[in-house]
């Protein structure tokens, strides 16, 4: 606030979480402007312009990245566009927000660490929206106001709805999502390494898939648990999954030497509590969308902030880079059965060093 | 413990509370034995006997009266028994443990008060179990400790589970059973005075029934609701009633200067909670036994400890009066719609002042 | 959304939660605008307008109403302002959104119902903000889906947080708040009549000031206690107070023939949990920016849409007066001692009806 | 209940827990009869038997072993001793139950195993109270019925409360405790296998010292952690721990196909909320004679019954050898840093194929 300057953001991606962003960006956030949309489909651009007053619209993402009234890209699009996506809108140019993951690969991941220290004077987000929610925020500052005195051991539960179980079947038939660590668990690994200090070194991680069995012979796991070492003894477990029953369950517990913080124990709807012959009922949340939608909101209203104010947000790239190291470890570890070291190859220093 | 001596008890009333009064007697109450059970249906006094291996059965009270190696009298038979059960324990040189209410009319709670006060010597207790509760307890002493300030309000919930409806519209066609404020708040009515150590001064109860309406016709409601003045401009709420779709809904909160107590949000069956398609659930204590099973052991066990020790328990006999008082003041503000002064008449002194 | 109009508003009053308003309008709702700020205090204006780019900005109320370029009038300033306020802008043409109360008195609240009914063409709101809350809103399908039945009793907590009484007895000093029922527990009587589908008939009211006894001598209350008859014998218990320890506590119920809802039951800061030395810890909300943060928002964006599509929201003024007329029941029931009839005077015909 | 005989039980082991269950047998369970206490200790044989009643007091664990009025024998003397008075106490004819572990070496509990496997027609029952622990039942009826679908996750917290340590640390420096997993995590680890249905595979377990860092010394952690494969790829996770800041945190988690089960997720210490400025605070239970005061007596009153009926109860050696074997495993995995194959030694077969 207090900004006379406004930021103009072209979007890329109108799927259900792209066009939540949309929503954001048109109409919730001080300072900045949707000017322009893309997506290959081009009702969904259409629709966006139509609802939002949106200017341009866009079915080729390059042709976007060619209009001058912009001065930063939100891209939203499926995994396997964000490593060439995020590259080409630097090159162009332009302040960077990407959804996650950096890409599908770590060598994506590390060809985006590549493009984004070669412009270090342009913004580039990773859209760790956890970071972001209050509660998450929260308990952050309680650690570092000693609350807990040393954090030792994070558990953290990241489970999709078994409702979108059906949808999610249909897409991995002929997609590759990167497996269970990787697209599930990739939050909750930069959660660990956010809230521990520490890098991790070691990894166990197991899994089966007990009612959707056709995922076992995609090689992945309906319901998988992750045993990490971090630097200095301090620890992580980890479970992810596809199968919740109760809903989008999202859990992070840190054990400190003094003390323990728990969030979203119970990932509740609401403040409303049912009574009745079943019982005391707490009505959960049903997907990202809905538990993180402060979330989503606050990363973007950051991103227009750090863009006005010159710096770069408190989200780097390293942390892209690292946390999907982990995942690639973690999914390395599922699929041999193996104990496996985490690489930190040369180039992943830490985001510490790296600026 | 530490007492050599045993004290034997006779038991009249083998209903089903009555039996868990047996069990626990029997079985569980240190320096304590049933000597005797009695109930004017000669099965339960059989099965009594045989299972829990009680040398004296009885169909007839008076005759049980006449044992000489009975110390103790436990009466747990219906309501409109006691007051005359109680005087003839005392009359016969008994101790005397009452099951709650004293009696079914006013005139009945102040002829116990008398015969009690005849017998100075003999221990008298009056089955408040609550204030045997563990938590209950704990909330006690915290209060005396100091930790809300002063209490300036209390708020008590007592609503008996809907699936035990049908019983007592069955039960209530033949029987007076005193009413919602009478049968149902009279712990809380006692709870109040407990905590807020400070006497009622005026009651507004109002109710309807909207679910059971032939309990309007008994004049009686479903649910209840009073507003309680005490003394010091101190504030007392109450519901009661007979329709609670999740259990049996015990809630007490008391709120002070500096702090507030709540006991019981959720009536709990146990720490398990189911997560499933319904949300977070936690399945609730389905009626007074479950719910306060530690408290009618432990209120026996003082009651046995009182006549070795040779002191009266703390819940005296004015207590149960000065309740009724209360309660007999909400039955008649319902009746009639108005305000009602809570008459104390002169046999009513503080208990503080009675011994 | 997918209007191409935006609503110009201007806004009196700047103090907090003036203040929170200003940045919902100025950046958060969709086809707004916030065009004009006023306030008697000449730098609150020039820091608005600065900080939220707001071209016209004004000392004088009757100069703002001048000013052709606006469409809507929002009223957030002291409440003895409210009814002149409303009356004028509403004369002069503008759409109307003010905060509660209607006015300090009877007669304010039943002129600003004269005045919106000559101008029925123009949007009228009152901020009964509550009735936007996530959870609140939530509530009210599941009700209306039948989730507990028929609603037959409510229980309503609003108790304002000890840190703020300070500057409470401050303000009461040299200002007439209207005392307790009317201050603060004026959004509850107006969610029980939203809730129980009916209107209040009878009110008993206590209180008392143990704490903070200058209150007394005030003629108001610290915690106050109501029990109110509605139509169909349904009930409605109310606790009013200023002297919450552990922060803003609201927190509703809604007790049905078939089952219970509770809103609030720990009025939780967020979603996390703190296990140390004291136990397990969920810390509380501190104020009503706070836990209605998104309720003001969503509250704007409505009034803002009512305009557009040409419609009145579903808060009515009529709603503000019969709320307003049972809040002062419940005052002269307090200052009396007497159970007091609500009084609903002819103009006061049900919401229902007057349009 | 029903029984005419009474079992004479002589108990080895006065200590905390040995008096816990002194007072149990003394007073509390059906048809049983504490005949006599053991211990080196001559004051507390001498305590137990005045303060209890009980007939006959040793110094000499074999000397008591010759009373032919006694039963059976429970003991709950120190670890090492148990696997020697188990053999012998068997040898001697008695029905014996014992404290858990079976023994401090897995060839003591090998060698426990055969003992009982000789004596078939004697009671043996391990005192993994936790099964009879109300919640914990619950949960396997709930189970049992399906309500979760097929277990395929569990997750158990055991940490003990940081208050404790000191007399730990005392402990540890002369005496071998087993380490943080056979000590601390051996009730979960039965209580995984019994809810999953399944054996343990594979185990990787990590852990540190952060606070109390001369546990290092001693070859053991403050916090452990530990992922475990069971047959089916079934997951386990355990958290062991000594330093816990809330109390004594046991937390159970089973997450099944359909549903998820947690009991525990509070470790409340009683149904009280209290509400001041820190916020709304849950105290929590301090030790595992208050959180498993219930299942300390029904394990015993099983034991009794079990006898009296002349079956095996339903934890059986098996259970123990078994849960021993995979501590042990995951001691070896804490000291190696290896992911370690469980061994099942051919002596181990399951308890099903057992008996």
């Amino acid at each position: 606030m207090g900004h006379n300057r406004c930021v103009s953001v072209g979007l890329v991606g109108l799927g259900r979480l792209g066009r939540q962003h949309a929503d954001n960006l048109a109409f919730r956030i001080p300072n900045c402007r949707l000017a322009a949309v893309c997506s290959i489909n081009p009702e969904e651009v259409e629709e966006a312009q139509a609802q939002l007053g949106v200017p341009y619209g866009y079915t080729d993402y390059e042709e976007m990245l060619r209009n001058k009234e912009l001065d930063a890209i939100f891209i939203a699009s499926p995994s396997s566009y964000h490593c060439d996506q995020i590259e080409k809108a630097l090159a162009a140019g332009f302040h960077v927000f990407s959804e996650k993951p950096l890409g599908l690969y770590m060598e994506e991941a590390l060809r985006v660490q590549e493009a984004v220290r070669r412009h270090p004077d342009q913004v580039f987000m990773l859209g760790f929206m956890r970071r972001y929610d209050r509660s998450y925020v929260y308990a952050k500052r309680k650690i570092e106001a000693g609350a807990i005195g040393e954090p030792v051991l994070i558990r953290c539960y990241g489970i999709d709805p078994a409702q979108a179980m059906p949808g999610f079947l249909q897409f991995a038939k002929s997609n590759y999502s990167g497996g269970l660590f990787l697209d599930m668990a990739i939050h909750d690994l930069d959660l660990a390494r956010w809230y521990l200090g520490a890098e991790a070194e070691r990894v166990w991680a197991i899994g089966g898939s007990h009612r959707y069995t056709e995922l076992a012979q995609l090689q992945d796991a309906e319901t998988g648990a992750a045993l990490v070492q971090f630097a200095g003894n301090k620890m992580g477990m980890f479970v992810a999954g596809r199968n919740c029953a109760h809903g989008y369950h999202i859990e992070t517990e840190i054990i400190g030497t003094l003390g323990t913080l728990r969030i979203g124990t119970v990932p509740e709807k609401n403040q409303v509590a049912i009574m009745d012959d079943r019982g005391v009922v707490r009505e959960c949340a049903n997907g990202f969308l809905e538990r993180f939608e402060q979330a989503y909101l606050d990363e973007a209203i950051d991103f227009v902030r750090a863009i006005l104010d010159g710096r770069q947000p408190e989200v780097k790239v390293e942390d892209g880079v690292l946390s999907t190291a982990l995942g690639y470890a973690c999914k390395e570890s599922f699929e041999t059965g193996q104990l496996v070291e985490v690489s930190t190859p040369a180039a992943l220093c830490s985001p510490h060093k790296a600026r």
